[in-house]
């Protein structure tokens, strides 16, 4: 069966966010009146399971090993069966 | 008023997204079932603005300007009072 995990990875709080910032800046130098940006990145991904359950843990897996840093990186996972 | 801005940029249809066919790549090389994976990234903003309307037209300004490729990325704006 093939199922669709979006996987929402976003900074746990109190880490700067190099790619956020920038960004703010150059919006400020564009004279938008920005106060702050933070960037997130979300994967779509399609994969092959038996199952919900185990396609979850899958993808906890690859955030684990892959997908998000441990050390500054917190994230969402949702599944659902592929259209 | 402050408000916040959610702006989710993806690719149009059609257009190669090499961040995504590496993560795919690696994820397989790790031996994952993968088919494929899509990398979307999203801004929120936190910005000054006398009226929702106002904040939508500069966000949207903004994605034209600088947040979104007008070659190959679409983008969505969310904009609500910041709490």
């Amino acid at each position: 069966m093939l199922y669709q995990a979006l996987v929402k990875i976003h900074l746990k709080p109190g880490h700067s966010d190099p790619e956020g910032e920038m960004t703010a800046r150059a919006l400020k130098e564009l004279l938008y009146p920005v106060k702050s940006v933070r960037v997130n990145k979300n994967y779509i991904i399609l994969l092959e399971s038996k199952s919900k359950s185990m396609a979850e843990a899958r993808v906890e897996d690859m955030c684990k090993r892959l997908l998000a840093n441990p050390t500054k990186d917190e994230y969402a996972i949702q599944v659902e069966k592929a259209r």
